[in-house]
């Protein structure tokens, strides 16, 4: 690479080469890039980066090389980039495609990005009721030669376009050329409105196995289709948001190592500075039992073994919670039946652990008599708390995500740091009332 | 429903009902359920279930009709129905199935589940390069009538069934009749390998937007085909193990509802108990420290506050490192990068809850003088802290991945609750380290 940025021409560069070193190229050196490729190769890599990349791309390029390009694109896939582009050049580029597809782009720009419209093709193959199978096929053949997006299945319309059935590719090769379609549409079409949510289609093609679903406004008139190699992007795309919002973050929205440092600490710091300041209230419940911790300073040494107890079980349980919500296992109504499982899960891991906690006592006790002549009194009171400490946390970590829903708030938010920060809290308030109601007349 | 189970015959039930009413059915139930639709819905229910379910129903069903649900299975599907059934059965399974399949299944059981080989379909679209296209079409009409998966694909194989190339059926019915497919075909084909793992498979197809990707063994012979549909299922279920293993549990392998109650603890208790015996060197690091907190028990108000804002951090930047290095955005190689900008996303986040903390003290003291006389340097001892403890917490978090996946571990097990477990210890360290070096010889 030359210091001035950019390619020698010598270099024969192959794609897996340019694929490889392209997230560190400039949108320039990319295009440069692109252009020492053959035709084909580069359109294969073209189509397979991200909308945002092909936006900067395209960009980059010399404006007699950009309509080429843009215009190779689906509507759909046209659309994204144009959401993706900088606010400045979106109307250039839509001025760039031609009569049709800037139709259809305009159109599918009015459709909210996480919604069934903005996910799906406009352009499918449309047959009518009354053709022939021979007809049909033939008629595919020409279809395709024009950019019809072809999937597995075509889609049976009456002249207003709504929804009649639906033959699959298959069906259509397979049945004697004469049958007319009518007789073999599938004519019970699983379809989605345009306003459905990304989450609700992606789980719709989970518990279906179809290549694709079509999308159809409130009278039933189609108007596209969604395909499920762009779900594959919206399962993993959701799943990322659910994990990092777990994690106490807000969504990065891109990936890790491209986005921006200062946004990337500006995202993480709101919900750690609201977390901080949650967690300030331990600082208060501690100052609320300075004086038992002055007379029996032994309590304190437990407080951070007691309150990370809660944490984790608190972590476990919304994290099993949010997932089972988001895959459609749990929904709203399942509350009591999740509550009571966890109820039980929660004594149960809270036995186990005040168990170990009270062994733990007793052979240190043993061994180093650390823990005073009270040690039996102290021992019952961690295995105690940690019962009622463990219990809570499971309770509180598996039913926010409930009250989160309800309140029309994503569930994820419910993170791990959040339950634990909520936990830690209640956790110094079980952990010294039960102190207070079992050492009274001895260590207090 | 009647007290006995089963539904009774005058009942018409819809198939949307039947699926709502399907999780709280017996498998005895299910099958009663399945012959009151009429076969085409009830085909359509069975094949959208899960090869668990699919396997128990069967198992209730009359020995009559077994073998006739059983051969309505493609190949792989047969095979997950197989590896899903309870072991005693699966030989009777597998000798209901005509000889074709189960030479295909007994090969398919072969694979591991969670590799290409397990995942790919054997039957797939086989052309030779020498064909011209209108016989490759009236090739492809005959063989759809038999039980041939029909992707959007045909493979070009030579005769050793070495993979030459691919053309999509878009390609076919666009191109003129009588070209040979050895000129029409696409030689350059992404393929993978029968072991490739079932992660690396859904990256590829997220950065290809293929609908099916070729499985070749070691000699480039193509032994089936992975189609997108099933991938779908494949990101879903890796986050759902991502998310439950950051959650600080064992990935659960079942829905929430359905995992007997025992199971689940038991998945839950070996990861809590394990952070717990972690957790109880917070014990030993206050009992170290007991002596300075018995001379300024101020010191343990703020103990809570100072582990869990690393623990938080610290869950933040494990969430989004997993999460990066799953999605394949970060690899090893790229540590540094990510340690560097974590240092600086570490102090930046440190320094502010270090002035949040600050601020507190100084506004409590001003209002209930909470903190003695010598509450400025308890402020700094705390700010100081919090930058020390959070920009350990996002290192550790960050970097303990890397640490797993370069031992061979999966990277989602440095969950939530085990960096916050680590981050507690070393805390308790950084906070009482900090404290004697700033307030020795006053409060100390």
């Amino acid at each position: 690479m030359t210091a001035g940025g950019g390619f020698q021409e010598q270099e024969a560069l192959s794609p897996d080469e340019l694929r490889e070193a392209w997230p560190a190229l400039s949108a320039v050196e990319r295009a440069e890039g692109l252009k020492l490729l053959p035709r084909d190769t580069a359109e294969d890599l073209f189509f397979t980066i991200t909308p945002r990349e092909q936006a900067d791309l395209i960009l980059a390029l010399p404006q007699a090389e950009q309509r080429s390009w843009l215009r190779g694109l689906a509507p759909d896939d046209a659309a994204d980039l144009v959401q993706e582009a900088p606010t400045g050049f979106r109307d250039r580029l839509i001025s760039m495609l031609d009569d049709q597809t800037r139709k259809e782009v305009t159109a599918l720009l009015a459709y909210r990005e996480d919604h069934a419209g903005g996910l799906m093709n406009p352009r499918f193959a449309r047959l009518r009721p009354e053709m022939t199978v021979d007809e049909a096929v033939t008629y595919l053949r020409r279809q395709t030669r024009q950019a019809v997006e072809m999937t597995y299945y075509a889609y049976v319309l009456d002249p207003s376009q709504k929804l009649l059935g639906v033959v699959s590719f298959r069906e259509l090769m397979a049945a004697r050329g004469d049958r007319r379609l009518s007789e073999i549409m599938k004519t019970d079409v699983k379809s989605v409105g345009e306003d459905l949510d990304q989450e609700a289609v992606a789980r719709l093609f989970r518990q279906t196995s179809l290549v694709a679903i079509p999308v159809v406004d409130a009278e039933n008139r189609m108007k596209g289709v969604v395909t499920v190699d762009d779900i594959v992007e919206v399962v993993s795309e959701e799943a990322t948001e659910d994990i990092q919002k777990l994690g106490g973050s807000e969504s990065l929205g891109e990936p890790y190592l491209k986005i921006a440092l200062a946004r990337m600490i500006k995202k993480r710091a709101g919900w750690l500075a609201a977390l901080f300041l949650g967690e300030m209230l331990t600082a208060t419940a501690m100052g609320y039992f300075e004086k038992e911790i002055d007379k029996a300073v032994v309590l304190a040494l437990f407080v951070p073994l007691i309150i990370s107890s809660g944490g984790n079980s608190g972590s476990q349980a919304t994290s099993l919670v949010i997932r089972a919500m988001a895959l459609g296992e749990v929904r709203l109504r399942d509350w009591f039946r999740v509550i009571r499982r966890e109820l039980a899960a929660g004594l149960a891991l809270g036995s186990i652990l005040g168990s170990i906690g009270l062994m733990r006592i007793f052979i240190w006790q043993g061994l180093f008599s650390t823990y005073g002549r009270h040690w039996v009194l102290v021992g019952l009171t961690v295995a105690t708390s940690l019962i009622g400490v463990v219990t809570f946390g499971t309770l509180a970590g598996s039913f926010l995500p409930f009250i989160l829903r309800r309140l029309g708030f994503d569930p994820a938010s419910a993170s791990a740091p959040f339950v634990a920060t909520l936990v830690d809290v209640t956790g110094l308030v079980i952990y010294f009332t039960t102190a207070a109601a079992i050492l009274r007349g001895t260590l207090l």
